[in-house]
This record gives structure tokens, C-alpha cells and sequence, in this order.
């Protein structure tokens, strides 16, 4: 995975999970040295409808599996 | 929310999400340090069913509204 190309991703992530990945409202997770597998399986989670939220359904589906793999990849690489 | 009676009921999430919040196993996240509000929402919807997962559903299903409240100030506090 390519944690350049994941950073370059979460312009719209960083709005709600935070520039840092600490998130500034406390209903939303921080993703900040998040486990990289977990995130990718939630992600496509959202994508596919088996994990139903509606702030990330339409986020998630902008995204392919490069796509996922690499903001997964940028977040657990935070510390 | 009582952070001490919150960790002494975490011992069978540890077996998976860490004695110290921090998953053993790529696919379960983090907990450590994680935004109380988000643990008890997601706690919640594991135990309705509003948010499905095989492994956590019986899990949830045993805590009662206090014991979430308990648990999710625990993994907020750890730093």
C-alpha cells in the first residue's frame, strides 16, 4: 500500500476523523494508528452495505481497493 | 461513568482488543484512547443488531446501558 497516496485521499476524512486522525466530535472515531486491516474491512463494509451508516455509505463509495488499502495503510502508519 | 468498574468488566474484550486497548489481531481495532461517545454508540448497535458482527453480538448482548457507558469511559481514559 502506498501511505502517500492513502494521506492524499482523506481530505474528506480529515474534515470529521480530524487532520491527525483524532477526531473533534466525539460520536466519530479516531483512526489515528488504527489498525491498517481493520479500517480496509470497514470500509468495504460501508461500500457494500453490510456495515449501514449514512455519513460514510456515500464516502466509502467513491473509493476503489487501491484506494482503501492506502488511506488503511496512512492512518495505521500514524503515531 | 465509573472507569474502574468499566475495566474490571473488559476482561473478554482484552482476549482480542488488548489488556491495554491495543488489538493483538490486524483485524480488530484499537480501543485504546478511543472516543467514549463512538464505543458506546457502536456497543449499542452490536447489541441491537443495528451494527451486525457474529463475534460481537453475544459480546454486547451480555452489557447492560450502565456497563457501556463503564467500559467505553475505561478505553477513552487510556493514554
Amino acid at each position: 500500500a502506498d501511505i502517500e497516496a492513502g494521506k492524499a485521499k482523506t481530505a474528506m476524512c480529515a474534515a470529521c476523523h480530524g487532520a491527525d486522525g483524532i477526531s473533534m466530535i466525539p460520536m466519530y472515531p479516531n483512526l489515528k494508528g488504527q489498525k491498517a486491516a481493520y479500517i480496509e474491512k470497514q470500509l468495504k463494509a460501508f461500500k457494500d452495505g453490510s456495515r449501514q451508516d449514512p455519513t460514510m455509505a456515500p464516502m466509502a463509495a467513491t473509493l476503489n481497493d487501491e484506494d482503501i488499502a492506502n488511506i488503511a495503510a496512512y492512518y495505521a502508519s500514524l503515531q
